[in-house]
């Protein structure tokens, strides 16, 4: 079996080791994977890779009109590598990737072009990394309503939050140590602003309903402003900070969203580090909930791994996603919320339940508003740390 | 597609519900399921299935002789159930089922049968209820080294050990409890003697490890002599107390053992009710843990339908546990032990590190010591209940 890889970042090479490591055993189980060839952008570079007469090339077409069965996308960038999967998919080549900036964005393209060629399409390492969390979902959409989803699925933000908490330490601080280890990029607006758990909360809301999602419709609130006096309040009144990405569907209607959260659960408020964690609530069970480490390098290929044996051995699921179901994301997002600002507009002070000043810092509470309402508000506050309260998980 | 469902109790009431409530989504999929008979035992019963046209029958040759494709057992007796699952595989059928007995018992010899015949053998509902747990974990062990599982894995167990924490209750009144529930037996022996653990561990452990691992050597102790006051002496030292069903391959050696234990981490000891919980070690990743519903109605039904509509679209994993690799089973299982009993021996003497007496109960924490050496002391202990201390999972 002949496939291709595009990128070898850290998670190729994580997945070039797995399948060369593990040739003789995947042999066993008629497995015998060889890599074709990988598209890397320069090929003067000098590369490490496991199986040292592994062929490189910069030549995309030579991957289009190869002779491989499933190509591999661990690439980064977004539209290049969308009109790079439609281009292969169009010429029947199964398309797995963890990128999930394409697949939130183009997700009823893909799985579309997925079924019009009927080629597979699948991406289980776009979420949650090593979890086995998107092929048991798929499976369960099929006959199971799951109305809920809420998960921490940003590693780096995690760890930046817990982090701050156990070792009291600034937010800057904590990035720069993120930074340092290489898990946090130079530019880590898409983790601390929110942007990676919308596109990865868009991903798992979109296929457990069946339903578009547009990335735009999802209210997305950061940690960039975070400061140690935040965890210090929450923790006064028995809270830990984590980022919550929150999905439900009720009576028709999605409620969506991304924000910093007041959290007191076993569950999300004792996650620590780049753990990822996620819950699903559906209608043949209460809930599960699902942990482990949601980025790295062999925790990222180990997903892509599960993805290729699946459809190397066309057990993957073909794509059943086609957005049938049409709901109107209502987004009340009602709760109490918690605000950290330098100055209290009026129309704040009419939301507050309580407010503690200390030095130039207002810390409130508020009383029970939607985020909808809140929002024009926040914008006169000129600097501010925004997090919801949830008392009920 | 033709099914036939062996069993008609909670479970398989549940399966037939969820494959005619999602019959219509299901066609859409392709999966056009029909139940062409139900095997039970007293044909004269009056049944309330959810398609009221179902078909009952008493005479297992009719379900041997049909032309159905896969079969699920749902039934709970032994050595009855492995012939007939022998018989249809034999006949070339596909066989699914929730009887972790069975699993446990002949889990080598099933999979042989379901290589040599060219079928699909499936068990995801003999472990973890509606958590993904058996066939992600098939799906890595074809390419990933797993060396340690650890699981709460009996809810009725767990059950009754957090009640007795949370509510000060007697083990007397929650067992009562959960019998009038209905999801403890009128003789609870294979649940709360540990039994139950027993068999999941020796099935998730066999699958990781690709090896055979005999019940009998899997040292099981159960929760039959607890007493409030043993959580009162746990939790004065911090901990709470679960059953633990615990395995580890390491040098080419598994220790394997069922044992309550003295547990003070977030997943474990903050597991609730009949909840189960697993947290899986690899070679990818550090740990991943999985917790939700191990039993119940629809939720073991949920992994029944999931193994099912793999099994019938062709994307089960056909039978890979070859038993290829022997490890000798080395329990030394050194560790610290906390005893409670009447009599104290001077061989148990020698090992006390602190005791406590209060009436006629010792409370012993022990030095650190095998259990193999521990095992023998016991016996002359008259009634007892012992616990391993978990400092570190």
């Amino acid at each position: 079996m002949k496939i291709a890889i595009m990128g070898f970042g850290t998670v190729g090479t994580g997945v070039e080791e797995i399948l060369y490591k593990k040739r003789e055993i995947l042999r066993k189980h008629k497995l015998d994977i060889e890599i074709d060839r990988v598209l890397i952008k320069n090929i003067g570079k000098k590369r490490n890779p496991f199986e040292k007469a592994l062929t490189f090339t910069d030549d995309f077409d030579e991957i289009l009109t190869s002779d491989v069965d499933t190509v591999i996308d661990v690439t980064t960038s977004l539209e290049e590598t969308y009109q790079r999967m439609v281009a292969l998919m169009k010429d029947g080549k199964n398309v797995l990737t963890a990128n999930k900036a394409v697949v939130s964005k183009y997700f009823e393209e893909l799985n579309d072009l997925a079924r019009e060629n009927e080629v597979y399409f699948s991406y289980e390492a776009a979420v949650g990394g090593a979890i086995p969390l998107i092929h048991p979902l798929m499976e369960e959409a099929l006959f199971n309503n799951m109305d809920k989803v809420f998960g921490i699925l940003n590693g780096t933000s995690n760890y930046i939050l817990s982090k701050m908490e156990m070792e009291g330490a600034s937010y800057e601080d904590v990035l720069k140590k993120a930074q340092d280890l290489g898990f946090a990029e130079l530019d880590p607006t898409a983790d601390v602003g929110g942007f990676d758990s919308m596109r990865k909360i868009r991903i798992l809301s979109s296929m457990i309903y069946n339903a578009k999602i547009n990335e735009e419709e999802i209210p997305t609130f950061g940690i960039q402003n975070i400061k140690k006096a935040d965890f210090d309040f929450a923790k006064n009144i028995g809270y830990s900070i984590r980022m919550l990405a929150k999905s439900e569907l009720k009576d028709g209607k999605i409620n969506i969203s991304v924000i910093p959260s007041f959290v007191n659960d076993e569950f999300f408020a004792k996650t620590f580090n780049e753990t990822n964690a996620v819950k699903v609530w559906g209608e043949n069970f209460v809930s599960y909930e699902l942990k482990g480490p949601g980025a790295g390098r062999l925790e990222t290929a180990e997903a892509v791994v599960r993805d290729l044996l699946r459809i190397l051995s066309r057990r993957e699921i073909p794509a059943f996603y086609d957005g049938e179901n049409h709901y109107e994301v209502e987004n009340i997002l009602e709760n109490k919320f918690y605000i950290r600002c330098e100055k209290v507009s009026p129309a704040l002070k009419d939301l507050i339940k309580f407010e503690k000043v200390c030095g130039n810092d207002h810390f409130i509470l508020t009383k029970k508003v939607s985020l909808s309402s809140l929002k024009p508000i926040l914008i006169d506050l000129g600097d501010f740390f925004l997090a919801e309260i949830e008392e009920d998980i």
